[in-house]
């Protein structure tokens, strides 16, 4: 399991459990991967010094997640060219539209692949991180293939009542 | 200058002057792309068929662009695992939001790198398709950083009056 | 009693708490329906299936409900032309309003008859269901109506103090 | 061709633009229809007597459409257990939310089968109302499925460039 | 204490909670008035009959709440040209968005003034009643004047820590 | 007709196309108004004197146009007990979804009678206003009544064609 | 310390939980403050008088908090050219969406530095107001940016486990 | 009349005809400033190098303007304590929806003085800079009232017929 393939930063510690979501699934699928937290407004510095080397580093891919005014999936996509995956985390007032917004509505030429608001956002992003890596690794491509399928499989035919 | 890497598929005819944009990115970056249409609704049979067999063809990257009820992006991503990129069409009645909303909010398990609604999206569905493909191809990621740098070089210092 | 005019379809088992509304006002009604589980991005090809069969199973109207990125009902209605009712399950983020119009958006040539966000709209898509089949079906229609007599009557005059 | 299996009633003249695409598809597909203005708001005496009448005149389906405060399609299904389909109609300050949201959000007790805000969605009423009569009509069904596979078969493969 | 100058119509029992408002603000103003739920979509005759006869009863203002697609205020206004008053009742799914745009954006003709969603309108129809009668009512207008004074003075200076 | 039994206010000289359509029904109505323009925001002075002045100028209803952050009905409202009807004006940027909210949404104690955005709402302020008016004044109400029977005949029975 | 260079304004004592956000950072950051209650509906005099003295009154900046129909804010800035900052105050219907365009949304010629809904924005009031007095105060100058340095400090590097 | 008070930038060239309100009333007021284009995303280290410099430059305040995911006047604001005003840009499918809460929502620690979408936003950022800087100029605060007074002194009393 090669490490670092992929980073996952967020603005705070009150956004990881959302984005544990994320490194569950890597972990799931044997990705190697990292998380950190990186805020675009209370340490921009490390932002820009987090994007610029995130090559060097060996990141392949970057999952970013923030809530309010998302700030951070789109300037870390505005320092480096590597693919950057932004989750919107559920915010108190707006319940997510403001942080989705924030994250989706980028200009032309610099781009984001949004996920959805939440945890399910972040459980994606680790998924079509693993789509993306899986391009040049069959092995990942087959555990993915295998995660699906058994994601399928276990799907009951029928509703169960009780609680 | 490799065909094919990209599949650009859209749900009608009306969404090609969106499209044509993530089209024209990857002629300017070099990369090799074929757009279809493949209507959800219309066309159910002929979404199943090319998702499931999009990897076979070659692809490896989908864009997909839709407007309204916009379920082509999610629906390709339920048959391939190849990475979806979805492009929310801007829509008569609603401005995409309900394009947007379509695409973007996927259940856990299923996901869809989600752009901005309109031609800024469909741009930068291309320039993520490029990027994510740079991953394992050095020359596309120096045209990639190059198309780059232009784009910032090109941002004048100050704005200019006249229209 | 007939078997099976009605199939109930859901994205998942936690849909089902929303859509045994449904299910409730069609046992009341004495009209035959089946339950069942049919994701469309989990299981894309029982989806197909489903859909593609439904007629010869013997239904003669389906409810799907579905929530978030909804596509359960939009993709039945592709691949069937029974009527097709669908049902937005309130979502966690964005209390149903994604479910709402990933539903009832559809583009000309494909319809859903969509019904309110949650239980008001399973219980009502049952309802609907039921005097789609008694347009030929009398002793039905004299219970439907009945019943709407019924729930007519129950409204008291005046609102009750207390708690 | 039997005449009146569908009414198709709508607010106002200003609706017909709109409406008129339910009326088209009814015609294609051979199903007897009538519209006529029935505003809820401005001739509610009128709205009572149709919707108590609808039976018995031998309408099967009623097609309603209205905008703003939309209250034709609800109001309409009170006073009949006949299937109602609403539409709504696009409105000029917030483009047909309010129609949307006043017509889809029905309490439990009272159906509506909601379609797209606008021409999609007057065109989905009309092919839902064709769906429900097929039923129990062989030959509209073989001409509504007929009709279905050659909206199919126009989908180009392709997307055409020129305006 | 004149009885019944105002009346205080509701869709259900749910309704009583807020509407409940109005009745104290009416107590309170010593304003005669009498509560009834009238569902416009489960006793839609009763809304018939009630609004025409309204006037005949005495009644010289109409407040009128309802939640989700909420048709009683507009309905009430069709058939009477008494003054009625709207309370959006605050709505599960979409608290209370459906609610105020069902009842204020009605088409020109056809008035409702409408008030906040939830208790403070209600409140507020209370208050907006009474100010209507009090313009043929000086001892009204008194009162009215002397509880809003009394409002003013019970706004402290400064706001008070503890909770 | 007596002269200014009616105030209609607005904030500015582009709220008179969408204000006159209360005039005109006022107008109608033989109902006395006057028109004037008070700007809470740029003439707030000019508000005070207005609002604390207007019953003793002799008007019994107040018509309060504006768009935005529309504070001029509500601001008006607070300093008289006079019925206040707000009318929200189609903006720019939100179609008036900000006019709307900031009107309506009033807190318990300061009710403000709002009705739909735009045109339509002018014209019904106006009604309503006439309809508060002819509480005490059985000659309006009999024109009143008569209009409304003459917009109900005016209804045609069906559309049009043509364009 | 010198005193009263910011006045803390909000529209109800329960609008203190949020604002004593402002007053704390305000506190820790040595900027002389007072706060008040100032209701724009129920305490319009007050409201006059405040703003119109408040520059006699020594007050270099303005903060107001307000909820729903906002006008506490807007109404200030009209009778002040001192600097007004607006906090939305989450309101209970819309989570403030009501709050933050009732207050935003000002006209060309007052303006309003309006911040996010919440205990958030209030935080960044009492931030925003120190940042303009620090503009002649480089004592303030020099606390604020070691404030924001001890809070870049904060942020851990990685996210911790645990809850 | 002293240069570089205000820096005015802009995310791109198309953003200027809204800016441009907020330098001409700065010219009116005679306010020293400068306008840029610094876009965060496709010249990223510019607006870095410009936000740390910005104090050094000479600004005490700035004004920022973007669209869409507009994340200027939130990272400026992360790299300097000085005052930054933010202006959301209207943008092309959600009419600045997004500009607006982008820039508004920002996580408590790092402000941004919001104004109104568009080119009302820009004038009033203008007016709001001015009396950020008149806190310490007299000469500019008596401009500014008297631009106030003179804009109070335009309204006219009654609104004007014509077109």
């Amino acid at each position: 399991m090669s490490r670092k393939d992929v980073a996952i930063i967020m603005g705070s510690q009150s956004d990881w459990p959302t984005m544990r979501r994320a490194a569950d699934i890597l972990d799931t699928l044997e990705v190697g991967h990292e998380a950190r937290i990186v805020s675009a407004h209370r340490t921009p510095d490390r932002l820009v010094e987090f994007a610029k080397g995130a090559r060097a580093e060996g990141f392949r891919v970057i999952i970013a997640g923030a809530g309010g005014a998302a700030h951070l999936p789109g300037m870390t996509a505005a320092f480096t060219s590597l693919p950057v995956l932004g989750v919107p985390v559920q915010s108190r007032a707006l319940s997510g539209q403001d942080s989705l917004l924030s994250i989706v509505q980028m200009p032309a030429g610099i781009p984001v692949g949004t996920l959805a608001i939440g945890e399910a956002g972040a459980a994606n992003a680790g998924l079509l991180a693993a789509s993306i890596l899986a391009n040049s690794d069959d092995a990942l491509r087959e555990r993915l293939d295998a995660w699906r399928e058994a994601q399928s499989d276990k799907v009951a035919l029928y509703p169960a009542d009780g609680d």
